[in-house]
């Protein structure tokens, strides 16, 4: 497999998670998104992914674009270890918290709408702060209240093994210290934010750890 | 089951558009998104849906926000008629077109962000008109490409029976309208979605055809 991949996109960074949490292994072709005028707006990645976004995925000759369509992709193709609860329900209540995270927060908080806020309406630094840590906020209060809700929550956001909320979750967080948010009101968040990154897993899937970290 | 439904809402007319094609009956319950500073955030729902969004589904005891993960959760307890293609890969294409939709059109047009745009950071309505139509048209450009480029594209998005990925479509479509996006390069998005609102389902769903609809 191939994972088209911008080591501080967080959408990339989810796939990343699940390929490690699964033992797959996939080439990484970076994907530079602030240079060149934006190498995911070449016509060679367009004709790969035409919305012109982060991760895509290559299997044999599928390719797919959008992270949570690829997870539950991998989720599919390769069943174990599961990401996904077994019971429905629990099911449901994960790909809310996910959803949070991907619907709610994230597609305020992307590069291309931090770049329209700034050079479209021409909101400054501190506009934009504000803006970002607003949305991150909101989201993940909500996020909190779920995992302080059910009793499904264990040392991660399922239970005690890491699985789908947790990957989404995981890159989420590391743009709200990116960017100082306070968490201080987030007891559950920090907890198991904390406990994924001990993992190798989400380790080797950190933007840091990636080969375009440098460029 | 139970809907807590805005009329106005695009994520609740999926969820509505797909308990119909399900043959699936539910009570309404408008929430109002503007009425007494906005409903969804008075605490009587907040104990709900902490998130302070719509819709919820109420199934008995569990309760379930986020359309995506509602509509999945439809599918998995309520499997025929299929929203889903059976074939994995096709099931992840279908998955990816909503969530171009859900992740990057819809959460970007969302009223608490034309709001936000408004007040806190006093954009005038050219310049949210503007905002909208500029995700809408990039999106729907992605989704386009994605129908055009596929054999598996029929009448609908995935062969000839509506499902997960046109309930997304019609609502995002009939938002698209309202704020005059030219949708005169995507004529895969516009003749599905003339398919689509010739049916009862959809129909029935619609925003004008709701019980709070009048409020």
């Amino acid at each position: 497999m191939k994972l088209y991949s911008y080591f501080r996109s967080s959408a990339a960074y989810r796939v990343r998670i699940a390929l490690n949490l699964k033992g797959l292994a996939a080439d990484i072709i970076p994907v530079h998104l602030l240079k060149d005028g934006g190498q995911q707006r070449q016509q060679d990645y367009l004709d790969i992914n035409p919305t012109a976004l982060v991760p895509t995925l290559v299997d044999g000759d599928f390719v797919l674009g959008q992270s949570m369509a690829i997870v539950e992709y991998l989720e599919e193709t390769h069943p174990q270890p599961a990401l996904l609860p077994s019971d429905v329900q629990d099911r449901a209540r994960i790909r809310a918290i996910a959803q949070i995270i991907a619907c709610d927060i994230h597609p305020l908080n992307n590069l291309r709408v931090l770049q329209y806020l700034k050079h479209t309406l021409n909101i400054d630094d501190a506009g934009r702060d504000q803006w970002y840590m607003h949305w991150i906020h909101l989201g993940l209060t909500g996020v909190e209240a779920m995992l302080a809700d059910s009793p499904q929550t264990g040392e991660f956001c399922h239970g005690d093994e890491p699985g789908y909320a947790d990957l989404m979750l995981v890159p989420q967080v590391a743009n709200a210290r990116r960017f100082n948010c306070d968490l201080s009101s987030m007891p559950n968040v920090v907890r198991i934010d904390a406990a994924c990154n001990k993992l190798d897993a989400f380790i080797k899937a950190a933007p840091a750890n990636q080969p375009d970290s440098q460029t």
